[in-house]
């Protein structure tokens, strides 16, 4: 299969339904819908929809019915980006080659803009499961998975996590946290809640859960490692951005080859994951050797 | 009908719910579940759980069912309440006599715990649907409902213009914008989820959306007066706080009688709404003409 066809293809399907959910620019009050769409629409690979797609047909489930729940898994990871750039926060002036939301439209409005997205990602999962009479259960079920993932015990605890760590020398454990926490759990919702909307087995939604933390894994370590190797153009954020606040990584942690070995490990094992899947399982498994050579 | 007893009752069960709900402040990462757990048990009236409740009770629903969905709003309240008193929007140090929650734990902390109180609002409506089956529908109703109301086009839509507004002169529709956006939204759609969650016909589900309707323009153009005429021990924030930020109200564009009369006739109107109910919307009548006396 050729996967960067693939990509552009559900990248552009991707695209056409997020500019369906979100409202239009010129809507009352304009600047806050403004700097929603900036954010949204700022060029971002769209891995976790695409994920929540591909584990939606691999169970067989329909492409249509998964897009406005991937979308919301999208718009969530916007929001969460706009926050964590924020001055209080990481403090970043640059995001994918342009400038943060703040800078653009200020603090208020960058905050009240990721408000806005996550609860605008609810209100897409709600209408979604309104119009699919047969599935109220298994949308509520997915309000509950993502809400859980991406809430003080997942998603922002690891964000409280990693910047209490900022300027520390943090253990592995706590490594291991934040990534699972911040990164880790947005990730295998995405899968979790692809595989519940395709109506798959229990036992298919573990396995792709499974597919999903070794993913996660091997995403942070590679990110990790883009930030010490990458350069900034390919990044778009300045390289050594984490090495700046002193934040730990596994190359600080474990030296360059090292940490090379512990991305291909977590491949492996996503791969490995899936060997129940047959030729549904080709795009997932393909994704996940794609994320290792990615820019490197 | 004592009105202090009954507004006692229902805070007690709201409290002990919301106590349930909450992570325990030990919870890891502890710092974010204590910055959620102070401004959640900051001392807050219970205003829109309380017409929550009513509101399930005047259609002869049960208090105990709608009791989850009614502690979710309130914490989408509190959540407001943190970020808008962040330095980037009003830059508070005090709400109900305490000091905001960045003071006691920093910025980039209070945006996330007011992060995690909206998404785990979210998700206590998602689980509170998962446990009641025959009613899937109407809790996804209520998310869809919910999220609209505190959405781009509603709660934040109005704090939008609200900071917008500072410094400048704006007329009666930008103020009414902000008013119906900012405070009405979430109040109206804390009387629908009680009305529907209480399963109450399409008819007195509209009036009791009219009510809160009325009841929001009441409360806001009260909110403005006690902002003149109260003292900084009953509203525990500055007195003129709204005025110190040069922030158009009620009593700068009419004056404080004419302020008074337009309060009185919202609550008229509000009481004027239930008439359809017998004694179950003695309650909320009560509740109505209660709010104009408040403390002035």
């Amino acid at each position: 299969m050729d996967l960067k066809e693939y990509l552009r293809n559900r990248q552009g399907k991707i695209e056409a339904t997020l500019k369906d959910l979100l409202p239009a620019k010129d809507t009352y009050p304009e600047i806050l819908h403004e700097a929603m769409g900036y954010s949204v629409f700022a060029g971002g690979k769209r891995l976790r929809p695409i994920l929540c797609l591909a584990a939606c047909e691999a169970v067989k489930g329909s492409l249509e019915e998964a897009l406005p729940v991937a979308c919301a898994l999208e718009i969530i990871h916007t929001y969460s980006l706009i926050h964590d750039d924020l001055p209080a926060m990481d403090n970043d002036v640059l995001r994918r080659g342009k400038p943060t939301n703040h800078i653009v439209f200020g603090e208020a409005n960058a905050i009240l803009a990721g408000d806005a997205l996550l609860t605008l990602a609810f209100q897409i999962i709600g209408e979604a499961g309104l119009k699919s009479a047969h599935k109220y259960e298994t949308y509520l079920e997915i309000i509950k998975d993502i809400s859980i993932a991406v809430g003080s015990l997942g998603m922002i605890g690891g964000q409280v996590v990693d910047i209490l760590s900022e300027n520390q020398e943090i253990d592995l454990a706590t490594l291991k946290y934040i990534h699972q926490s911040k990164t880790g759990a947005l990730i295998k919702t995405s899968l979790k809640s692809g595989a519940l909307l395709g109506a798959g087995s229990k036992e298919q939604v573990r396995q792709l859960v499974l597919y999903g933390e070794y993913l996660g894994l091997a995403f942070q370590i590679t990110d990790d490692l883009l930030d010490v190797l990458g350069n900034a153009e390919k990044l778009g954020k300045p390289v050594g951005s984490d090495n700046k606040n002193q934040k730990s990584t596994y190359p600080n942690l474990f030296g360059i080859e090292k940490t090379k070995e512990l991305a291909e490990e977590a491949v492996n094992n996503a791969v490995r994951a899936l060997q129940d899947f047959g030729s549904e399982g080709d795009v997932l498994r393909s994704l996940a050797e794609y994320l290792l050579i990615r820019e490197n």
